[in-house]
């Protein structure tokens, strides 16, 4: 079977997106994880069929499936990937300059902006609002702090590790975050940083206190854990991703870490988030929601003969 | 500029192909490492550009870019992907079933087989013969053996490391190649292999050997790194890559694998190379010279904006 793909991804966070308008493709496991292998296949985090609409103010609906074949519920880079193709391809309403996008986490309103080809070129998506109850996140911890509505939240984890003591902020989007918010890199010990090299973020050997933090015993369904900084530019951080490792962008991760750094008072509402693979713009609405705006780019588009 | 392509990969190890038989393209390395970057581009560990043959008796010639914009002389894997392009797209004589394809090494003339809609699925290539002179692999230690022909080799090269101590035969093929031939799996320490796992060449922990032993002081230029055992279907291997890491596959280590196999008495000189990515047949032809045969695939084709 011979299928005609795009190629998309949002700051480095990449996808197979296929035209399924018609609901025809039934993709096995194999097919997916084929379709998503980087030396064998095309290469992708993940594989998104495009599909009619669930709801009933739905432009489309964006059927996500794991490169290891499971079903996804929303993914904030691959929503706006999935806003420029429609856009692109003008099956939604682009003068309006906001379409809905059908998720199996519910729909998701999304504003865009585009170039003068009529070309997408950024999109805001609100993200949800950010769960702080410790019970929920889940981590096993009393909370210490209050944010300034009166929400407990646990600001000052401090677990212990074989590179000393490390304090966490707890945040969930759905998904645990650990949110490290280094004021001194300096202070690290040098097991931590290649020899010789200068103590920075970007320095920072994540696969040592990524793994160990991320299956804590603290973490009941082990965490995301982030390390960030702020910074004259925004807030500059890295991503420990679950059950992936490092990654060059995760959407609810910088939205963990701009609510951990507005909460411990180090930042405003609204930042820059300086990640790997790129800018994201975050705000952490009056309302609760966190608005998150970023790029979606089409890098190539072509035909795979299916096995 | 708008560029079309076609994916390959033998094995696992992947190139982008590009027609530039008008000789047109001139890439920069940000181009290059733009296309084979795998979440921002394309995604290989090359590009190719199909040009003019440079000899008299060429079909065409394989100007192979590495990833980080140096050029290779000669790749294993990559030219019998080279015929292929050659063969499907019918710009070699297809029913003679051979060409010669022109490398930075010279033209190397390549046999192949088609199916049953002419498209090539397999080809052999001569790799030339391996080189066991210490001084020339380099390997700094005294021949400790003579192959049949006479020739001294570095058959029995005792490492030390903090598992132990390993033996190796060290050939190169163009490149040094440091091969472990190992008869007993059980007698390697814990350390190796993850906890519970049964110790095979699949479950060894190559990540710690193998770079321990690419930087040994014995190997001025480094080396690649083969573990290996005899089995009923074959000469299993994996390969630690100098400067790659692990690989799926590699040409010139299962040639220098297969070599030592035969010069140590554990094997003829035709082999079943069984590699992560699949398998090579290798023949130590009575002229010294080594023919490696097969597969190539094409995986997809596309078109891609370049910046």
């Amino acid at each position: 079977m011979e299928l005609s793909f795009a190629k998309l991804h949002g700051l480095g966070n990449d996808f197979v997106f296929i035209d399924d308008r018609d609901c025809a493709l039934d993709l096995t496991d194999e097919q997916v994880s084929y379709l998503c292998d980087r030396h064998f296949g095309i290469g992708a985090d993940g594989v998104i069929l495009v599909r009619p609409a669930l709801s009933e103010e739905g432009d489309g609906y964006m059927h996500y499936i794991n490169a290891d074949g499971t079903l996804a519920q929303m993914c904030g880079n691959g929503v706006r990937c999935f806003a420029k193709y429609l856009v692109d391809r003008e099956l939604a309403d682009v003068a309006s300059g906001s379409l809905v996008a059908d998720t199996l986490a519910g729909p998701r309103p999304i504003a865009f902006s585009v170039d003068a080809e009529g070309k997408m070129t950024e999109a805001t998506v609100n993200m949800g609002a950010p769960i702080l109850d410790p019970v929920l996140v889940p981590v096993d911890a009393a909370p210490d702090s209050r944010a300034t509505d009166g929400a407990p939240y646990v600001g000052h984890l401090r677990l212990d590790s074989p590179w000393g003591t490390f304090e966490f902020v707890c945040v969930s989007m759905g998904n645990p975050h650990a949110v490290c918010l280094v004021d001194d890199w300096a202070a690290l010990p040098d097991e931590l940083f290649p020899a010789g090299a200068e103590k920075s973020l970007s320095t920072l050997r994540i696969d040592l206190p990524g793994p160990f933090f991320e299956t804590h015993p603290v973490f009941p369904e082990k965490t995301n854990v982030e390390f960030a900084s702020v910074t004259d530019e925004g807030i500059a951080m890295r991503v420990w991703e679950r059950g992936c490792g490092e990654t060059l962008a995760c959407g609810t991760g910088a939205c963990a870490t701009n609510t951990a750094a507005c909460l411990t008072g180090r930042a405003g509402r609204e930042n820059d988030l300086l990640l790997s693979g790129g800018l994201l713009h975050i705000c952490w609405n009056e309302d609760g929601t966190i608005s998150m705006t970023g790029p979606a780019t089409e890098s190539f588009s072509g035909t795979i003969v299916l096995p």
